[in-house]
């Protein structure tokens, strides 16, 4: 009983720690804060946005928030706000699935700039769960983008 | 203690499967996913969206996301995301209180399609949480779909 | 060992309360209840809406939903959308970090009329955890709003 209580409590902790970790990247990025985002995912780790960047490992990943495109965002003010994420574990590997806006401000209004599909493939590390690869793509009608929702998929 | 122990490991089980749950409908909804859909809610479970329908029954609740407005909504490109839930536990019984937001892609940009309300009832089965009820209302000013959110609300 | 596993089941069941009554603040606003909204902060909690209005105690926060800004948005219709919280605990303390969003309908569309940073700083109390100060910012590029999401930053 006592292991079946450690068990369901470690089930628990492990699902507590991948949404803390995938709630800590839209603070992250909004702060332009390009290593703790790059520290999100594991050393080799693979942020693809379909359609515009794929990159693998911390300093590609920090390049992403140190770049042009997201300096941009910042200076004109912005929110990444992600939405709830189904999880499945799967002892220490786990996939997480839900979405990401991207809101901009235009000097008048804000303005939806992205909405996006996200799928997150996770790992259990020494430091703690961490993204092996995530995933994005924007949701307009694209059957790729929505299949990355789906709990069966597998991207390659 | 070890009771007492039990008894919070499973508040917290109960509430995180409630959490889940409904975490799923979003990427249910947006791959399409009909059974998926409908298997978030009890086999006699309803799903009412005001002003639109009132699916009662794993068949109907999935002929909604196999009907013309939602394949309409997944063609143009769209994002039903939901915000996080208040979720009140009692014994076999929740219910659990939140926005839900569908963006749809327009050709030339993402607009706010729908902004609603919404009002899970949810009992324990033996296959884990299922929904038995979910109300879902436009928030445009109208004060039952705002009621709907609160904390005492009986939805008849 | 049972203290050890007693002790991250109290972990756990921190971070669940604080998240509860984080998604407890849109319900409460979008149904216009000022003293369930004021009852999410301590009797002396701070909720500092910048460049709009600081709030202390119980009474004035609750001026806030009661007040002409906030009932204009009820009539009009509107959603006050929180994103995922980043919580980092700390005995009794603890801090969240993260998003709000507030629609409106206009008549003719659902807009985007706050895209927000929250910081909440929260204490565990007799009667549980609550909010001792929020701080809200617009996220217009301004540097200051944007620190506010930062895992070091200290608001004065």
């Amino acid at each position: 009983m006592g292991d079946d209580l450690a068990a369901r409590l470690r089930a628990l902790e492990d699902r507590e720690a991948i949404r803390e970790l995938i709630a800590q990247y839209g603070p992250a990025a909004d702060t332009g804060d390009a290593e703790a985002v790059a520290g999100l995912w594991t050393c080799d780790g693979v942020y693809q946005v379909h359609g515009f960047a794929e990159a693998r490992g911390h300093a590609a990943i920090a390049a992403l928030i140190a770049g042009p495109v997201h300096q941009a965002l910042l200076a004109d003010g912005c929110a990444h706000v992600l939405g709830p994420v189904a999880i499945t574990l799967d002892g220490d590997h786990a996939t997480a699935r839900g979405h990401s806006l991207v809101l901009r401000w235009t000097g008048q209004g804000f303005e939806l700039h992205r909405v996006a599909a996200n799928r997150w493939e996770l790992a259990r590390t020494a430091q703690g769960w961490r993204a092996t690869r995530r995933d994005n793509a924007l949701l307009q009608g694209d059957e790729a983008a929505r299949a990355m929702l789906s709990a069966g998929c597998v991207i390659g």
